[in-house]
């Protein structure tokens, strides 16, 4: 692999894009403005977004102008909120509500989750009517259902439209619509009674009746169904478009697979930050504030160094019988990062297996059966090389005349009791979370090692005392 | 939202699978095989494989082979590597030919990865020369690379055909073809010249020639291309289809997005394992054997443990000093769980925002001071309570007199750097790895906390030294 790399020197993908942002930067700096306009014209919209948002100073709302009106909409809706804010600030109200009716309604939306209040208000009084009230329809769905990710651009059709009447609509009105690929059949009363696809008309004879040629069986959401669910509905059906249908299944919006990535993205990132202990947010690291990362990540600190109060209080308790073998102190820090470590990994297997669906509470059993003999293997394997590092090294090497075969013993033994311990542990508690449905990312890394941390002490403890007589 | 949820009782996505599955099953049980076989062929690909999935014994081929001709394929396709090999050793060598010539061949290669060497030999003895080439062909890219998850069925068009006679190869050759909707202008040559998409060919006149119509400004991956380069494309330009080409620029193959959605699941999985110490595997969890997991996560466990000999021979060293005072033992644990949590906080934050592009290397700076700022507050914040609750809980509460305002006030002070400390470091070390070309995400909690248990315990010392003048 490294050698056909090596004689191919692909181009490197964030390079393309800089290359292109380099490339209008030059052309901006020789005020060669009539090419500039014609290169931003005929580019990618994330590319030109990309260079907009490389300019800081006020020629970026000009530049922004130059772009004819559906490229503007369209690259808008690639821009970030403060960016979009910029733009809003520095044009008239006619060119503000030109770019609000032609941007899709979920892009809207989004642009109106992000923006201040008073900007908010401005975009709605420029944009006409029939669009303030979709945008407001919109802005009510729960956050994170399938109603908040939704567009309403698709294209309706009717069961006893031919073929050819098919095709004279998606002519007419397609131009506008997210995705004219997928097409939704909807009785009078807008209820969605089946799908039909631009391929299955294609290859159908244009005198065709949809009816006979639409799939009755559609996968579809609700507006309130969560976005996760809606996203493995799309990976398990490998779907294009989902139709989404409100309480009295009527159509009311579609979900395209362009939007099901960021929502694929944006939960890897929120399960991510969870087992990190950190409380989720989807905002980009370098527009977070200081105060709102504290507030993130503080409540998770807190409880845990709280919590620590319990292993501080049993190496109290035993702090006498310890100190008659001082030696033991020193294997202390070791023991409980073993343990956190590995419970760490099976909690995170866990998870994340249970987040793709490859595990579901009824393995329990089975979870936790496989995490011991897993446990038992890493078990002895660490324990093992421990008794021998500990005779050699400690021991031996440097010198360290505590360090007897029972010490060794000890602190070995105990990382098999652990090992197993944190494992079958850090296996278990996901799978109660999701069956008591909380969260099972919360049972991560750092609340597991709390709890492995007081378990590893009293393990040990009790080794010493079987062992050494402590 | 809960009140709406309650309203509207929003059917389960889980349970609407199972339902498909439970009703198939009634059906079998039944013996009602004329409605069964008929269900099968209309129901979703996806519902029929979990279906046959969930039957253990030999009726599962024999169910196979009720399903009509495509359907087979299809539900082959989305069958798991074990039930594949399970109907291929019941089917005759001509249904196989059959099934195989039938599957795209992206799938087909994802087949022939995980199917035992023998079962790949039948296999590849049954498939049509053609199809035997292309599946080696594609069997040769580099494991994760753009060529190793494209797939060959593409419409491809000349840029002097016109809509009309575009159309018409559409009809002829687009009922195998994965899309239909983006179609590839290749030169006599196969070099790639353009794109066109159907919505284009369906708003234009039918006479319009292809190569006005066409888009020249191409998002293109080449086969050795990353696959995770790949599916950064698809995020930033909302894409459906991206062609793929080799070092001579001829087209090759293209990727869709359905695979790509596996492809973001993959990734995310491997990130996940990474920073929790595992070597990545994208086996499902119940399908890896107990030795496979053991292999997976042994080797940061033993390098763990190993690496925590610095912390021993710390504490080993500062034995007799720390003896003075024995109660500062007590707070060990949790000043090192405190730090590990800190860091990993920080480096979680840090290695999700570089793999989705949020941060960059040259960021670094901004970076530090960011978790410096935070780390400042987070560190303070902890310090101030730990202060107060070691005087009123531990000291006054609990009775321990050992507990003086001076030993509180050693603890706290050690947790405001120790926190400091571990987030600065959390935050530089996986840009740091990115810079120099190691996955980031190998800098995560396992790594991070060892370092900071080393560096926690000096901390510490050093404090004790200061206030406590041990």
């Amino acid at each position: 692999m490294d050698e056909e790399k090596s004689i191919d020197e692909p181009v490197v993908y964030d390079d393309l894009v800089d290359q292109h942002t380099d490339e209008l930067t030059e052309l901006l700096d020789n005020h060669d403005m009539k090419l500039l306009r014609e290169r931003m014209n005929e580019m990618q919209e994330y590319d030109v977004a990309e260079f907009l948002s490389s300019i800081t100073d006020n020629r970026m709302p000009m530049l922004f102008r130059m772009l004819s009106k559906e490229k503007a909409a369209d690259v808008f809706a690639n821009l970030e909120a403060p960016d979009q804010e910029r733009i809003i600030n520095s044009i008239t109200d006619s060119e503000l509500s030109g770019i609000v009716e032609e941007l899709y309604v979920d892009d809207a939306v989004d642009m109106m989750e992000e923006l201040p209040a008073n900007v908010v208000k401005r975009v709605m009084r420029t944009a006409t009517p029939e669009t303030r009230n979709l945008i407001n329809q919109y802005l009510h769905y729960p956050e994170n259902s399938a109603g908040s990710i939704m567009t309403a651009e698709f294209v309706d059709l009717k069961k006893y439209m031919s073929v050819k009447e098919a095709f004279a609509r998606i002519r007419r009105i397609g131009e506008d619509k997210e995705t004219i690929y997928i097409c939704f059949v909807t009785s009078a009363h807008r209820k969605l009674e089946g799908i039909v696809t631009v391929k299955d008309l294609l290859l159908a004879d244009p005198d065709t009746v949809i009816e006979d040629l639409m799939d009755r069986n559609v996968i579809y959401a609700v507006t309130t169904e969560d976005q996760e669910s809606v996203s493995e509905k799309f990976s398990d059906y490998d779907l294009m478009a989902l139709p989404v249908v409100d309480k009295e299944n009527r159509l009311v919006g579609i979900v395209t697979v362009d939007d099901i990535i960021d929502v694929m993205e944006q939960e890897a990132t929120e399960d991510i930050q969870i087992m990190a202990g950190m409380t989720p947010s989807d905002k980009p690291y370098l527009r977070t504030s200081t105060t709102e990362m504290w507030k993130n990540r503080i409540p998770w600190l807190m409880f845990l160094m709280l919590s620590a109060t319990f292993t501080s209080m049993i190496l109290t308790s035993f702090e006498d019988r310890l100190a008659v073998q001082a030696v033991l102190i020193a294997f202390i820090p070791m023991l409980m990062g073993t343990g956190g470590n590995s419970g760490a990994q099976a909690s995170t297997a866990v998870i994340r297996s249970l987040s793709l669906g490859d595990v579901e509470p009824r393995d329990v059993l089975k979870v936790m059966w496989k995490e011991w003999r897993v446990a038992l293997l890493c078990g002895l394997s660490l324990g093992g090389v421990n008794f021998v590092k500990m005779l050699l090294l400690d021991g031996m090497l440097l010198g360290n005349s505590s360090i007897t075969v029972s010490v060794a013993a000890t602190v070995s033994l105990s990382i098999v009791f652990i090992v197993m311990f944190a494992k079958v542990v850090g296996s278990f508690l996901p799978i109660a979370a999701e069956k008591i449905g909380v969260d099972p990312a919360v049972m991560a890394n750092p609340l597991i090692s709390t709890l492995t941390d007081a378990v590893s002490l009293l393990i040990y403890i009790y080794m010493a005392k079987l062992i050494l007589k402590i």
